[in-house]
């Protein structure tokens, strides 16, 4: 039996242009906007900040900008900064942490502990919710975090982590997306977040906990990241048809994560990224043929109803890559070679490192291994299996 | 290029059960609720209503009883009784009617103002979205009002008329499909709000408007509702994976009409509906299969790339009531007619009757024709076409 429940999603302005619409969804009462965003010089391709500012005055602006992944000191000095200046509504224009440092603002100015209290793992209270409104506007295509319930937060260095603040209503309220915004994302960051969506969508589609919203939106979401993320990589990263279906599957990947979860692939990342300074696209890229190749094996190696379904869709998503659709059963175990084959070729030429050349190798595995986790994957790897998959790929 | 607006979606609960946690959902603040509901002999097989009372009591609860459409001077005596009484939050549980009522007093009770004058068509003035919270709990599986964001009121009579009030902002908080409440809707009742959902995810989904997210929902929601549609209306009504699946597909069908719009069977239904007292989703079975035909013939006529593109989508639809894909373009012909087969098939299977049986002669014709519309149709009918559906079904 169907049973499941749908989290808030933002409302979305898509396409090029969209963000001069800005004011159209500004709050009648907004007078003064805090506005978080990327350095300006490397958003200002094509005056598309200009554009921004001009649409959002003659409100006061506040405006601050990102420099590197927010920290729980980050955000606490930001909110110490303003609370006391009646903002009315934060926007964030940027990658994932200049949208993450404005969801975590905007979520914590109406809270007087510091934000470490409220992070899984850390803290020991619960988000209640409680927040001001909060526009998203992504300048890459990758964490989708302009569709997700949770700001991730790093504390660097030794006793460093990197966790979650989570609530459903962080989601922000609005995401405007913009491909213009896109265009001058150099490759090598292009192909690691298109990568880092891809993997959300095809973790979430697989997930334990998906159902059938994710489920349509993921299969839509995977049809553009196919389509489109090694042209824009490679051939032409200023064709902004390109960039708008990387956008797409983005935004897509950020609704279906927030709602059915992700698998082993990200169980990794979150383990690597708090003990190797490597990007996190390019983990999942590299991981992800790999960790995918194992639990479709291990399906196999016990055919259930259950773990058919899970065959099922993989090989969907390996029809997928052919433009084809997977039309009987027989086919599932071809489509899933398909699949596997793809990906590799796919990390190949997007020209993902093996994880060795980050500094990873035999003696980082064990310590790796105890911080991972198989979060909603199909198959609960054994340590022995997530061992296997490290070692293939360091 | 892709270029598109979605708006608000409501956070939802879904499976059977799910009515009793309505209390996780209830904001921390709530004392005081407004109930709508049908009446509660027709919802209570099963304990169900029951069950909802125990899961939000000890509040207090107001409860009202709602036995017919709702019209501007249901609402507004509805608003007035209650005004003064500090309700935190309206809850809707019933068909369209009630789902609609509860939208329109949660949507009216902070204004001053008759419902008239916000009113489409009628009044002068726009909602500005100011509410508060709802909650739907739909008890039919049809209309989509659970994710939709007007509330339809009629004023019977000879200067009567069928209306929205509508804004982003009425899309309900939160809507709750627990398919238990569905499984003693009487054969006609199902048969007519099926095929209600039905025609809005087929017209949503070829609609002018329509973008990938809506495709996608729109897909996925007709696969429900091909599969569970005439099981659940002829064969076995009480079992609730059939209804969970028509659920489904209504809830679908409320998130891409908001987003997508209709076509040219709902402006012949919003004509209809205000001249004869027939039900809206008869009116809608009874012109489904004519009206797509004519709309088909029209598109291969002209086949433009835009044209094909919609074809296409009316042929993948074809394929999906034999469970295939479309898989190449040779294919689209005769796809679509299987399409129209189907849709006649359907419409016998499920006793929908023509229209002259419910007294719609030849001399009515004008007199639609002059209130239809073609609405987000991907052909704009000819008054002369129009003519040619209506005398087909009358």
């Amino acid at each position: 039996m169907l049973s499941f429940n749908f989290t808030k999603i933002p409302t979305i302005l898509f396409g090029i242009g969209k963000v001069k619409e800005i004011n159209t969804i500004l709050p009648n009462y907004t007078k003064k906007i805090l506005l978080i965003s990327a350095p300006k010089d490397i958003l200002n391709s094509k005056g598309k900040f200009d554009q921004l500012m001009e649409a959002i005055e003659p409100k006061t602006i506040y405006h601050e900008t990102v420099l590197r992944e927010p920290s729980p000191n980050s955000i606490n000095s930001l909110v110490k900064k303003y609370k006391h200046s009646e903002i009315d509504i934060v926007v964030a224009i940027g990658g994932g942490s200049t949208i993450d440092t404005g969801k975590a603002v905007s979520a914590m100015i109406l809270h007087d502990v510091p934000v470490e209290d409220y992070l899984e793992g850390i803290g020991t209270k619960k988000h209640d919710g409680k927040k001001i409104p909060f526009i998203a506007i992504p300048t890459t295509s990758g964490t989708g975090s302009e569709a997700t319930k949770n700001a991730v937060l790093s504390r660097p260095g030794d006793d460093g982590f990197k966790k979650s603040l989570r609530h459903n209503n962080l989601v922000p309220d609005y995401a405007i997306i913009d491909p213009e915004f896109m265009v001058t994302c150099p490759r090598n960051v292009t192909s690691a977040c298109g990568m880092d969506t891809f993997t959300q969508l095809l973790e979430s589609y697989v997930s334990t906990d998906s159902n059938p919203i994710t489920d349509a939106l993921a299969l839509s979401g995977m049809q553009y990241s196919i389509q489109y993320l090694i042209p824009t990589a490679i051939e032409d990263p200023e064709n902004l048809h390109y960039r708008e279906g990387l956008a797409y599957a983005a935004l897509m990947s950020g609704i279906t994560l927030a709602n059915a979860g992700l698998g082993t692939v990200h169980g990794f990342a979150s383990s690597i990224g708090g003990l190797f300074d490597i990007p996190h696209g390019v983990i999942c890229g590299s991981l992800m043929a790999e960790t995918n190749r194992l639990t479709i094996e291990r399906l196999l190696e016990s055919p259930s109803d259950e773990n058919l379904k899970y065959l099922r869709k993989f090989a969907e998503v390996g029809a997928l890559f052919e433009n084809k659709r997977l039309s009987s059963e027989e086919q599932i175990e071809i489509n899933c070679k398909i699949l596997i084959d793809k990906l590799q070729e796919m990390t190949k030429k997007l020209d993902l490192k093996r994880l060795g050349e980050y500094g990873i190798n035999k003696s980082s595995i064990d310590a790796i291994i105890e911080k991972a986790s198989n979060k909603n994957n199909p198959i609960q790897h054994s340590e022995e299996d997530l061992r296997i998959i490290l070692e293939n790929r360091i």
